[in-house]
């Protein structure tokens, strides 16, 4: 695909449409928006837009479209796979300006919110009115609800809530023409033409900008208990997740985390936190609903599955700050081990019987090439994000042979029955890999249905394929 | 788009293919496969197979895109929307030998199913294992679980479990050229290219031949409690639904139905039922978990709520049999209508605190025309059947007004937020309805991704748009 540069009379039209205020070309205004959450990669877009109406945003598609200059659409910047990096310069589309939660209709259950709403604002404006919206990235401080939707994000909930497809119902969406459209109806379900709806879900800004989210809320539980539960082996807290669901039982939340990710937490953030020998991987229990004895009764039930996978011990936590607490280690792991090493993140998800091979597979990769990993995730969603870590191993090895162990991961995911990314997409980082899952018919479905949306490839092109 | 007759010649060879036990062409043999459970539809396909394997599958639709044959994918032809008429004659697949339960994977609560085993079958083999598929359709008894795919299907389980959205991990497909690919991972969720999965979910048919099956399950609840509310008013019966989820519950199921409905069922059926002067709605409410004493909790604040609402009795079910009873009541309706009148039956779907709005506007309409009608559904999704009576409307009327009434019900629904068809698909009947909802961009998108996968438009041709 040939773009065009931004010429100073395109430019001038670009300003005419968002204002002068909104329209950023220096580099220093632009360094921002050079990189992403994604390691050692920076590309510099020619012009950074802050548009705040989807008019603006038709129009702007529109002049590009006619000129074929590329256009990367932004949330907030904290994805892990280079899909808001700008690869071909072009314009980026900054979509923090639409930062509004119009309306929590409390009588439908729904929201509508603009793409750019930090998920945790949107979550607890939700929690006060009782309501729940269970998408809660690890980033949610700081992403944005458009760039979960773009990314098909999850978080911990989605073992018991569901994935975001669940939530999103209706979708404002500017396509690459210009042309503005609902993808659906402000309906729990419906079955009325291809569901794009769907469709733009996980599609990572390629087909379409996202300007409007109507969302499903549900009511909020009331009540919670969070266990933490440590094992001797990987293995054993991997195979323990799978038998948790066979007795019956649907935790809100089940996260594995190795050790080393706790270490390097209580390094970072100077956690004052027990950390017994002998003790390697973890799983972080949550279980909720309206009463607190069938919780509890729950609990118990998951204890008794627990101590068959020769589980050391539970810490149950009987605070809200003890909670907090075991939540934010969790959550902050991902800063943590970047801030101690260079690293790589990988995300995998099989099936969920399937993680006891997977991480003692991931172990044994690691040796063969001679890296160490960090591995923690939603691990009742199969999904396990692998951390490579560089530490010992020499820059010549991490630059030529890390490769080849990614895509023996990779390969031992899909072989398992899995795939690739279970909630950071595909992006920049990881397309390469997406032949050792996906047939060349994929391909040519993707990239026809690629055209149909966008037929001169300005929208965010070099992304996921 | 011109298409070509089956010849002698094509003949010979899809018996080649399948086998001449598998092949009908005479009128009396292809007569059941020449309509479904919509209203006086009749379309003989030229020839019907009645394929076992995706290689054969995969060889007639090659056969057939060769040679411009026009292919009608068939399940159980217990369709509403015609979706499973041969309206260009052609070939037609059906699905009904794939009716194997292939696996129950406990390990990872997931299943491997045909798609043309009958939907309750598979609901009694996963809770012989302690295990829900929640997606049963008033037809579960003998609809296909393909055709659930296809179209999308719900039931009354949704509006706690889920759609079939949620539950479809992977689909074996075979594509209009022949080729075979399965959509996706058999995870919980990924996030790594479009969303096939996603996609042929609610295609009618039209873009691939489902023909594996890859389902999630979840721990069956080992517990439920059952009740049955009547209004004097179908607005208050409707205006009690949104506010029992304000009241921070989720039923497993929210159903409602008009009193005409229920009095067809008695006279069907031969139910004794006691149906009390002065009532003229119901809602069926059951709340399920595994803990009875929760559950009984929540049908209290269910019933302060009703109390609200103008209720005027509740009835407790208080055994398994009269559950049994009060939820055949619900699932026979559509049988004991359409034995009682010509109808015609329309699916609305809105946000579910319109449903009062919607259930007057749709008197009202019936009233300027002419026509009565018996309304029930899936109240706690906001989706609602309407089955419009002809009773003592004359046949002019009836064949020539009646159009312009039903339009003015969708454009009702569309103007409360809501859209044709929640779960019974477009297909034929309701195609001319689509343009109230959806613009030209929606139209060219469609047929953009349809020319995608079918270029040549053999499959299924004629449906949706």
């Amino acid at each position: 695909m040939i773009y065009n540069k931004i010429t100073e009379q395109l430019l001038q039209e670009i300003t005419a449409i968002v204002g002068a205020d909104a329209v950023l070309t220096s580099e220093a205004e632009i360094q921002d928006y050079s990189h992403d959450e994604t390691e050692d990669l920076i590309y510099f877009p020619e012009v950074v837009v802050k548009p705040k109406t989807v008019e603006a945003v038709s129009a702007l598609m529109r002049l590009c479209n006619d000129n074929l200059i590329p256009v990367t659409p932004r949330g907030a910047g904290t994805g892990l796979a280079g899909g808001a990096l700008a690869v071909n310069g072009g314009l980026l589309i900054s979509m923090e300006r639409f930062n509004k939660i119009i309306d929590i209709d409390e009588a439908n259950l729904q929201a509508i919110v603009e793409p750019g709403v930090i998920t945790e604002i949107f979550i607890n404006a939700a929690a006060e009115k009782g309501l729940l919206y269970p998408v809660d990235p690890a980033s949610k401080g700081s992403c944005f609800i458009g760039g979960n939707v773009a990314n098909c994000s999850g978080g911990p909930r989605v073992v018991k809530y569901g994935t975001i497809r669940e939530y999103m119902l209706n979708l404002e969406v500017v396509l690459p023409n210009g042309d503005v459209i609902w993808t659906g109806a402000n309906t729990l379900k419906y079955a009325s033409g291809y569901n794009l709806t769907q469709l733009l879900i996980g599609s990572e800004g390629t087909l379409g900008i996202v300007t409007k989210i109507v969302t499903k809320l549900i009511p909020k539980p009331t009540q919670d208990a969070l266990m933490l539960a440590s094992f001797a082996t990987n293995e054993d807290a991997c195979a323990a997740v799978s038998a948790i669901f066979r007795a019956g039982i649907v935790p809100s939340a089940l996260e594995f985390m190795e050790r080393r990710g706790i270490e390097w937490v209580i390094e970072h953030d100077g956690l004052t936190f027990d950390l017994k020998d002998g003790v390697e991987a973890f799983l972080l229990i949550e279980a909720d609903g309206s009463d607190l004895d069938s919780i509890f009764a729950d609990c118990e039930k998951i204890n008794g599955v627990l101590e068959q996978y020769n589980c050391q011990d539970v810490l149950f936590a009987d605070s809200s700050a003890q909670k907090e607490e075991l939540w934010r280690i969790r959550r902050t792991m991902a800063v943590s081990v970047k801030s101690n090493s260079v690293y790589k993140e990988e995300d995998t998800v099989v099936p969920r019987a399937a993680l006891p091979k997977l991480i003692n597979g991931i172990k044994a990769i690691g040796s063969k090439y001679g890296f160490s990993s960090v591995c923690y995730g939603h691990a009742g969603d199969g999904n396990l994000h692998v951390n490579i870590i560089k530490a010992g191993m020499c820059d010549e090895d991490w630059n030529s042979k890390l490769k080849d162990g990614i895509t023996e991961i990779f390969e031992l995911t899909v072989a398992l029955g899995g795939t690739l990314s279970g909630e950071h997409g595909i992006g920049l980082v990881q397309k390469d890999f997406m032949p050792l899952k996906y047939s060349p018919v994929h391909f040519a479905i993707w990239k026809g249905i690629k055209s149909v949306f966008d037929p001169n490839g300005i929208l965010n092109p070099g992304k996921i394929f």
